[in-house]
């Protein structure tokens, strides 16, 4: 079969829960959902799990920062394969925070070993819990 | 220089409006950012550029096809080379609105050749018209 004559047909199919958090374990580009400026926002994010919270680092100050305290958020990651058309894509919504002090250590260790891309300058690290996590996958070739 | 030295430097610089939209119309895959549900989500689309807006296909009665309709929403699109930790971003903000009908063939001509990865049952042609448009790229390469 083609990946031509593959796309006509329905191939959308639910990845469970536990799939989808192995998936969220093993990457480490995500991106953002979130409300800012009164309009939503998408931002990709180099990110690591703590605890089974999402943790990233971001700058004081920026959108990031804003739109992420103590608010509802949206976090997705996936993959696209363009030779075949496939992918899959997880997301989880939850609630995010601005976390440091005692008793949050281990999230503040992990984040001191989570190095941002674009540079150290990213002081507020920002953790999503949630409870909240659907995963899908677009499949062409037989199983 | 390491790739490791090279992240604890400043590396972040705005990519400018006409490369970002060229960035734009050379990819295809790429997230929208919306709210359905009372809260933000993320979605992974294959899309198309017709007469400068944002056009996809999404399944009638679907959590994309509830959260596009005469609103305003974000569309992101990135690349990121795990090996070097750089990447680029372009997102920008609009207007998304279900098209179909005379005086927007053009468009709907254009979708139909945009065939959805996930199968053919996507009726609803999303179009998002926008102005709005910022990109960032990570290097740690030297000029």
């Amino acid at each position: 079969m083609t990946a031509c004559e593959a796309r006509s047909l329905e191939h959308l199919e639910v990845i469970g829960r536990e799939e989808s958090l192995r998936l969220l374990e093993a990457h480490g580009v995500g991106r953002l959902g979130a409300n800012a400026h009164c309009h939503p926002v998408v931002y990709p994010v180099n990110y690591t799990i703590v605890d089974g919270a999402i943790v990233f680092r971001t700058r004081k100050g920026g959108d990031l920062d804003q739109a992420t305290g103590n608010t509802i958020v949206a976090f997705e990651i996936d993959s696209a394969d363009f030779t075949y058309h496939e992918g899959w894509s997880v997301m989880v919504v939850g609630r995010s925070s601005h976390v440091c002090g005692t008793g949050v250590l281990d999230v503040c260790e992990a984040a001191q070993r989570l190095l941002p891309w674009a540079g150290h300058e990213r002081s507020v690290i920002v953790r999503i819990e949630f409870d909240e996590v659907s995963g899908r996958r677009i499949s062409h070739r037989a199983d």
